[in-house]
């Protein structure tokens, strides 16, 4: 019985071990870089409104993907070491962003958003989405000037995340803020994964 | 004679000594966020060909420029602390640019580009405008975080450089490498103004 139960569950978080994403539709969002850099401001108060899996799409895309045949982002990184991951919590789990298939892969089943949001600032985790920032000072070999690269490029992938959900019409806020404990073991991080920054990403309220 | 010319010297430096830009004018550019950043890439050869002053002003306000009545930026920064100065070094010599009031300060009658490319990559002294980030430190109270955030704040305004750079139909491509001491020496920064990136600005040759 147990076994069986264990084989049902194996199967159904399988099912859903990978989203597929649709293509980002730039035709979602017209405004202007200068609107948007006009526009840019952090909100802190979420509805509980969904995104649709095309603004997801798309918002993964602008903040972190790839914009070129060789495989280059639209974020760019120190000496191209593309240490960046970005993750994706929500109600339903978290998933690791595939910016190369462009699809989503799951790391957990369970909502991490609290321990995005830590103890301080629940607003957080009433956000229907929550990007978060890791550097794989791994992709730096380890150097110690890993950390300071990597906080350059996720200055990056934070601002294109800002500039995409004004231009979308979303909310956001970079926080550096986050449970790190509780977060590295749910998203099943190593040490060299450093969390640097996270967004709740939604309506404001 | 000697007096006198240091008199004239003077009052020609004083003369030029704050550049009033002209107000950004967004009309320059209508790109959008989406197209931007599809198109965001980095171009490491400059034509000699010159910026406006309509061209950098809007470029200035977009990286790090106030958009908001209360003096925010369009650039985050850790706490809302704005710890990031841009500096602009042309040939002419180099200025500070001063977001409140729109304007640039200069800060010397010499061209640091030379100092801002450094001996090893040539091309970036050849593009009309290098950008200069840099940290205060002081900002977060001397902090042992204070690289930390200045870091990350720096990306923000690199990824604002690249982007509007993008949606100008201008080049450019961000950089570590300088040659810091002499540029520190240059720009006139204390040891809490931290070099962190700079960009030159132009046509791609």
């Amino acid at each position: 019985m147990i076994l069986c139960m264990a084989a049902v569950l194996s199967l159904s978080l399988h099912a859903q071990d990978t989203i597929k994403l649709p293509a980002p539709d730039p035709a979602q969002s017209t405004m202007s870089v200068m609107d948007a850099l006009a526009n840019r401001h952090s909100v802190r108060s979420f509805s509980d409104k969904a995104l649709s899996t095309d603004q997801l799409s798309l918002l993964l895309w602008a903040a972190n993907g790839i914009n070129r045949e060789d495989g280059r982002l639209t974020a760019p990184t120190a000496m191209n070491r593309q240490d960046i991951q970005l993750y994706v919590c929500r109600k339903d789990g978290a998933y690791s962003y595939d910016a190369k298939q462009h699809c989503l892969k799951r790391v957990s089943t369970e909502d991490l958003r609290p321990a995005v949001a830590g103890d301080r600032q629940p607003f957080a985790k009433e956000a229907p989405v929550c990007l978060v920032i890791v550097s794989d000072s791994r992709k730096f070999g380890n150097s110690a000037a890993a950390a300071d690269y990597g906080r350059i490029d996720a200055g990056y992938v934070s601002q294109n995340i800002y500039l995409a959900a004004t231009a979308m019409g979303l909310a956001t806020v970079a926080r550096a803020m986050m449970d790190r404990e509780r977060l590295a073991k749910g998203l099943g991080l190593v040490d060299e994964q450093m969390l640097l920054l996270n967004h709740p990403v939604g309506y404001g309220k």
